[in-house]
Formats: C-alpha cells, sequence, structure tokens
C-alpha cells in the first residue's frame, strides 16, 4: 500500500511505508545520504547510510522503510531503513534542476523540454491554478441551470470563422477549423437556453506577441431570456467569483508556490461606457479601439476608483464588433457589448446578439454578403430564438495575468504558435 | 421576475407569474386557447380567451398573468389572465412537431435540422444524459487526484497520430490534427500522476459507418505508479460508476424521458483473456481480433455468467496493439491491455503502456522505424517515468448505447463525417 510524501506525518511512528514517486534530490553528505523523492502530493525525506548508491535526480523510485520522527525533515517525519528499488532505467539528467526553489530557464528552453520541466513544483503550480479555475469555471454554471455542449471544430466555411482561419483537407475538399464555438453556442441556446463549453480554438495568427497562440482553451458560455448585456456581466461575475473560489477550494497550495496574485471579485463589477473611457483616458472621442496604454490606465483607474482589479467597458463602437452585435437601442452607434478588463489587460469579451432573424439578414447584407450563405446559422433564428448574450475566457490570458507571467506560452502546457508546433 | 415552467406549481395561487420560454404548443379549442410554453425545465399552460391570437409554435415569448390551480394542468397549476408579448419575429413551422411525444424523422432530416430538431424534449434530454455523464466522469476523477489537462491538437507528424489523419496548412507548412492525446497523456503523467482530459479528437474515417465520425469527444484518463492493467481498470470501474452517479443525479428526467437504461456497475468488472474468450466462442486460437459477433456473445455470456453489463476482454494479442502497449509479463504475445464492452460492443480500449526509455527504443526500431522521429515524445521517458496506463471512452458511443440509438450521429449535437461539414 503506497502512502503519498504529504500523508507521510499521519502515519505513526515505527509505521512500514512504501513512497513511490521521482529521485527529487540526492544529498550525500559525510555520515549519511538524503533522497528527497517527490510524488503528486509533494515532498518526503529519505535517510539512506553514506555511500549508498541512489539513482540519479527524476529517476522512478520504489521506496520502503520505517516512518520515523525527525523534526528537521518536511512535515516532521521521514523514512528511514529505507530500500529504494529503481521503477525504471536512472534518468538523464534533466535540462534544468528542478529541486531548485526557483526554475531558473529561458523561455526556448522551458518551451523546448517542457515534458520535463512542468515537473518543477512552482511550474506544475501554475497548471494547477488552470485546472482548479476550470473546476470553479463549471460549478458555478453548473449551479445556474447550464448545460454542457460540445461543439464542432471543423466548420464549413471560413465566412463562418473570419479571418486567420486554419484550412484543412476534409476528405479531399476544403474544410476550416473553428476560431471560436460562437456560431453553435447561439444556436444551441436555442436548445438548452444556458450552455457553456470549454474546449480548444484555433487561430491562425500571423503575429508573433506575447499574447497571442495559435490553439488556445476559450470558456464559453451563452445564455438566454437576458434583458441585455447587462445580465450577461452578472453571470461573468459569477463565474469569476466561482472560478476564484475554485481555486482557493482545490489550489491554495500552488497559490503559494507561485505567489499569484488571486483577484477578489468585487459584489458588482464596475462599469464604463466606451464614450466615457476614451474621455477619461484623454483619447479623441472619435477612437474605434483602446489601446493597450489606454487599457493600462483604465484598471489602475478601476482599482484606485472602485478597489476593483476588473472593469467592465461596455458600448463599444458597433463598428468594431461582429456583426452579430446587438447595438445600444439608444444610440444604434454603439453596441450592447463588453470588454471585461483584468487589471489592465483584456481577459473576456462578451455582449447580447441579435436574435431576430430580420436583424440577421439586415446585418449580413450591410456587410455586403448573403444570408443564403448563413442559412445553417440561421435557422436557429427562423424558428424562433430568446434575446441572448454570451461571453469567452481565454483559460490562458487568465492564468498567465494570476501569476504575472509576461508571455502567455510560460503558463500553456504545450503552446502552439507561428513557430513551434512540438513537442 | 421570471418563474421557470416546472416551478410553477411552487407559487401560491393567485400570485402574479412571468414566464419565459417557446410556444410549444397551440391548441385553440372552441372555448378557450391553450399555450404551452417550453423552458429550458419543462412545460407550462396558459390558458386564453378563445380566439385569441397566439404566436405560431417555437416562436419565443414572455407570458405575464396569474397562477391558478387546475388539477388537469401539468404540475396542477396554470398561468391565467394572461399576456403574450412575442420576442421575436413569428417563428417558420418547424421541420418536425416538436410538441409530438416522439421526434419521428429521419435521420438525415434530424442532421440537416439539428438547430431545431435538438430541441425536442426527448432529443434534447439525450444530450443531457452526455452532459452529466461528464459531469460523473471528472467528478469521480477530482476526488481521486486527478489533474484535467489540456493538450495539442496540432501536431508535427502524422507518424505520431498513425494513419487516417487530417492534415492542416500550418503557417504554410503541413501540420496534423492529433488523434488522441495519446502522447501527450503520458508525458503529463510525468508531471501529474494522474490526469484527465475532455476533448476533440480527429480521424480521417474513410469509411461510412454508424459508429464512426471525423470528430468524437474522447474521455481520456492516464495514471503512473500502477502494478499493471489491472489497477487502469479499477480506475475505470470507478470512472463508469461516476458516470452512472452522475446521470443518476443530474439527468434523472432525462433517463425517464429517452427510455435510457442506465447500467449497474459492478464492483468488480469481470475480466476474460483473449484467449479464453476466443475459445467462449468457439473461434479459431489464431484469430488476432475478435468480430463483432464475438463481441456481441461475449457480453451475452458476461450478463448471463456475471449478471453485468460489462466485460473486460485482456490480453490482446502485441501484434495488433499499438507500439507504446506493454507486454504481459509472463508471455510477450500477449499485452496488457483491455477492451471493455458495453452490452456487447467496445466502448473502452485501454492498458499498461511501455514506461522504460529502452523499451520503446527497441519497440519502434521493431517497426522499422528510428527513435530520434520521436525525440519529443520520449523526452519524458529519458527523464524517467513511472510505471502507467489508462484509457479512453468514447462519449457519443457511451450515449448510444444508453438510449440503444442505432446510429452514434443520433446523439451527438452537430455530427461530422465523410459527408457532412455542416450544420
Amino acid at each position: 500500500m503506497r502512502t503519498l510524501c504529504t500523508s507521510l506525518p499521519t502515519l505513526a511512528p515505527g509505521s512500514p511505508v512504501t513512497l513511490e514517486g521521482w529521485v527529487h534530490r540526492r544529498r550525500e553528505l559525510a555520515k549519511v545520504t538524503f533522497l528527497v523523492v517527490r510524488d503528486r502530493s509533494g515532498l518526503a525525506q529519505v535517510v539512506l547510510p553514506a555511500g549508498s548508491v541512489v539513482p540519479p535526480e527524476e529517476t522512478t523510485v520504489r521506496v520502503t522503510g520505517t516512518a520515523t520522527a525527525n523534526a528537521q525533515a518536511p512535515g516532521g517525519v521521514e523514512v528511514t531503513d529505507a530500500v529504494v528499488e529503481s521503477l525504471t532505467e536512472p534518468a538523464e539528467t534533466p535540462p534544468a534542476e528542478l529541486w531548485r526553489p526557483h526554475l531558473d530557464v529561458q523561455l526556448p528552453t522551458l518551451l523546448d523540454h517542457a515534458p520535463v520541466l512542468w515537473r518543477h513544483p512552482a511550474q506544475r503550480a501554475r497548471w494547477e491554478l488552470a485546472a482548479a479555475s476550470l473546476r470553479g469555471f463549471r460549478a458555478s454554471l453548473d449551479a445556474h441551470g447550464f448545460t454542457e455542449v460540445t461543439t464542432p471544430k471543423f466548420v464549413e466555411s471560413a465566412t463562418e470563422s473570419g479571418a486567420n482561419v486554419f484550412a484543412v483537407d476534409y476528405f479531399g475538399r476544403p474544410a476550416y477549423l473553428a476560431q471560436s464555438p460562437q456560431f453553435y453556442k447561439q444556436q444551441l441556446v436555442g436548445v438548452f437556453e444556458r450552455v457553456y463549453e470549454v474546449g480548444p480554438v484555433f487561430r491562425a495568427e500571423p503575429h508573433d506577441t506575447v499574447r497571442h497562440l495559435a490553439e488556445y482553451r476559450s470558456l464559453d458560455v451563452e445564455l438566454g431570456f437576458i434583458r441585455d448585456h447587462r445580465d450577461v456581466l452578472a453571470v461573468l461575475r459569477e463565474v469569476l467569483a466561482g472560478m476564484v473560489a475554485g481555486i482557493g477550494e482545490h489550489a491554495a497550495a500552488a497559490v503559494e508556490r507561485t505567489g499569484a496574485r488571486v483577484p477578489e471579485v468585487p459584489t458588482e463589477i464596475p462599469v464604463i461606457h466606451f464614450a466615457d473611457a476614451l474621455a477619461l483616458v484623454g483619447a479623441p472621442a472619435d477612437e474605434p479601439d483602446l489601446a493597450p496604454e489606454h487599457e493600462r490606465a483604465l484598471g489602475a483607474w478601476a482599482l484606485e476608483e472602485h478597489g476593483s482589479d476588473f472593469l467592465a467597458v461596455e458600448g463599444y463602437p458597433m463598428a468594431k464588433r461582429p456583426f452579430y452585435t446587438h447595438p445600444q437601442p439608444d444610440d444604434p452607434r454603439w453596441s450592447n457589448s463588453f470588454d471585461l478588463l483584468f487589471r489592465g489587460l483584456e481577459l473576456v469579451t462578451g455582449g447580447q446578439r441579435l436574435h431576430r432573424p430580420g436583424d440577421y439578414d439586415a446585418a449580413i447584407r450591410a456587410r455586403g454578403e448573403d444570408p443564403a450563405d448563413y442559412a445553417a446559422y440561421l435557422q436557429a433564428f427562423r424558428h424562433g430564438m430568446p434575446p441572448h448574450g454570451g461571453f469567452a475566457i481565454g483559460l490562458e490570458r487568465w492564468v498567465a495575468r494570476l501569476v504575472e507571467a509576461t508571455n502567455v506560452r510560460e503558463v500553456t502546457l504545450f503552446p502552439r504558435d507561428l513557430h513551434r508546433l512540438t513537442p
């Protein structure tokens, strides 16, 4: 019967114990040899006679011995009278010393050796924040009557996906990889009212930036029978609170290990209109978008004015939003959509969508396109759709902000970009 | 404040009420007009004066009125003194009458009109079984120390994915869509010990069968520090029990609506060796695989002999398993792998994998390939991997068996196959 490393202190001194894990560190002193074993729970110390032959770091081992109290050992208990059995060949020397408190490598090294370097406890903890966030995301939506759905990643037309789309040879004809589940999650509001999906989205992003990947995880939500985008924002607030709660519940140790700054989600996320946001940052009133420095300034303002790490900017100009965006009823230059800034960086885009088939026909014609090319999508609308809206959160961006990683690749298990397809 | 249809009976008679949903059915009688409203929770009856103009079926509406007891109404309460407001244009007539108890359409109609026909309560309930299964899947793994991971869908080489792989134009060079997260989930065992992923997998399946899709959802699990594949099977048993529990907890109504036959998962899943299975069904001892009629016979045998809907067939010939399969230690003709039959149909493939780098080198060379071509994958093994194994469950096949759908497309929200890319 295996004991996890962090459960060692729960054993009565003198108990027989079997650990299984990786050789985290060997320390050969004059009078004694220490072996630190790492498993999914953490670390444990094994004491061996001086001069013992122990396998090199990262070799997987089974250690049998006796649980013995020692105030100096992690958790106050170590393993003595130990027999160490290797479970595989001696491991090759890792590209960095994983037992050091900090993983001190350059980004290309981290990415080239991802399968090994993600083992570093502080690096692994970054993903534990992601996994805990996913649990919180789903728990909050499950509790509010949402249904998890899956939508196809193969789509028929590039129109459906817009620019920067990947083409696939689909049984001899062209198909494309979905850039978002947008069209499908809307159609499924017609079925389930409230849906979410966690899945990969694909962007043939030709730019080499610290924020973009060719493939990332989108946390998509869509819901029907809303009044306007403020109802969507209220759900987003619940979801973010759920993600933060998930981290608190399932990844407290990872927070400590990464030094993550986990935000408080205010009861109500402060909202500013796009026009007011431009004025606030001193930008010309006819700017169609917020520049990164504007977003940073707004983030600082939200913190100072509202004590909030989050700020929703609503009313983005219709001209800059996708055709399915619902206009602001009292002034159709603006939209019922929003971006959510988290510490001055865009984290979420969302809003209300059109729901009347006539509005879709008009919006598509206004782009110089033919509604017939959108027949499959528009089917749902012709057969009755409620007022609805939703949002999408980029998982990697969320985690990057939590741990203040400058590059989203640092928190992605196996990133894919313009240059990288492996490992 | 909106009331869900199925919450109507909880209101005190005489309470004001607002329903929002779809016109499920209109019934115009001589003395009264009935409107049945459908929302995500179910149905409610609205009573209007005879001759009232009501919007056609599937139009979304808001109904305000008074909750009134009526033993004949669903749940014993209906809405009277009602005002019906349409939320969109009158809906076009659906391709089938969604208010009938059974959705009586041919498969092509179902698929062509998926966005509308999935609204039928019995059809929607099929997906509710899938969603509840996913919740149960994750809950059982979360409770056992597994970490959810995401793995890249773009992979560098077709070797990695095997036959029937989709090619992508990846920034001007070729890439491929992952046929499974196999290589990555193994590498991540090196990081987290126990991992799972729910994600799309892509198979350029050139055959038109009732069981294959070009894109489906794979529920992937992998875990380290096992003794052999029997430890993997024990986790699979927990996971299946979790999925069944998830259905019981979150989709009891869907079970009723679909008539799903939800299995009991035995405390221990019966196991038969491949060689014994051949003998049992009277097949020649040198058959390399089980034919569908063999699987059916074995399923019947498991039910009769063990009272079990599940049967694990272990020891499949090495010659028919992928190169990373661990051989049976006492007889390397056979493997430490298994297929799980559910009611006589393959539902899960799993087993123990190789974990020593030397074994990988030998296995790859035995295929006439060069281990250097697998360098990224083998990195994890050269740096220490534990004995490990795992399995993959096809979500659509699972649901198809529950509801006894003859074609997996009937339970897939938007199936993709040789011929179909839309809707």
